[in-house]
């Protein structure tokens, strides 16, 4: 199953696919979309989201993680987050492709074992979880956490599923 | 020139088309477009997009105006509509249609002539600039303000730029 993580921004989306089979992960690719901060917010934000298809598209991806939001003290800033985020989920949404939102401690907490983990921890993780993978920088590692993290959330779901003697429909 | 005005909203849309020659100011269409709040955050959004693309294409539309969110006390609501901005941006943007932004008291001054007006005035005025518009709830009304004040916007740049002898290209 391809499974994509995104780290939302509006100056910089981080991206990450990988493929899960069981609790079996293994890197596909990574990477950033970027906006120029000169061009009008609706070009960029356009930007994201045609940069986001074209990965669903290329890498046949069937299910995504997206990293949530928190309000902050920074208001611009969250507005700015928030609508970045708003056209990725839409983008997902058009492909009809299935969604988990995920708190960044719940992406500590999959990935490090613990949801007060350090960003380096998170990191250095991800690298040992997918041997040899090359990291394009701090947001495609977050992305790939966030896909790690939705992988693992899968496989627990499908896990109770088939345990479970009279799944509700 | 098919101009139109978007109120932006999760739960409701407010959208109005209008079209403006010059000053004159005639009424198209106006309406809502709705999501289901049982429905998961990705489809509501990519509902949004979709309609408003079904929009775009069947009224021809050339430019467009958007209500800016403000930062409220609700985080929450805030984040909300800040998604459903961010996707109805994005829409506009993937069909390269030029966007104006404008706070609520633009949108106020523009219509009345004082952003310091009521909603009721604002709708009254609308409705006294469309004649025999009939206008589909208060998100339609607000939305129908903003294509005024956008088509409004556009006359005066145009007027401005007719009378400048050396307009900056």
């Amino acid at each position: 199953m391809i499974v994509l993580g995104l780290d939302p921004g509006l100056g910089t989306t981080g991206w990450g696919i990988i493929v899960a089979e069981g609790n079996r992960l293994a890197h596909i690719a990574n990477g950033r979309i970027a906006t120029r901060t000169t061009d009008p917010l609706a070009a960029r934000l356009a930007h994201l989201g045609e940069q986001l298809n074209q990965l669903l598209i290329a890498h046949d991806v069937v299910s995504a993680g997206v990293e949530e939001v928190f309000v902050n003290s920074n208001g611009q800033s969250t507005l700015k987050l928030a609508q970045a985020r708003g056209c990725l989920l839409a983008t997902l949404g058009f492909k009809r492709i299935p969604v988990g939102e995920y708190a960044p401690r719940q992406v500590k907490q999959a990935v490090v074992g613990t949801g007060a983990a350090e960003k380096t921890q998170v990191h250095a993780m991800v690298k040992r979880l997918l041997p040899g993978v090359q990291i394009d920088g701090s947001d495609a590692a977050d992305a790939l956490a966030v896909a790690i993290t939705h992988a693992h959330h899968l496989a627990t779901a499908r896990h109770t599923s088939a345990l479970s003697p009279s799944p509700r429909t």
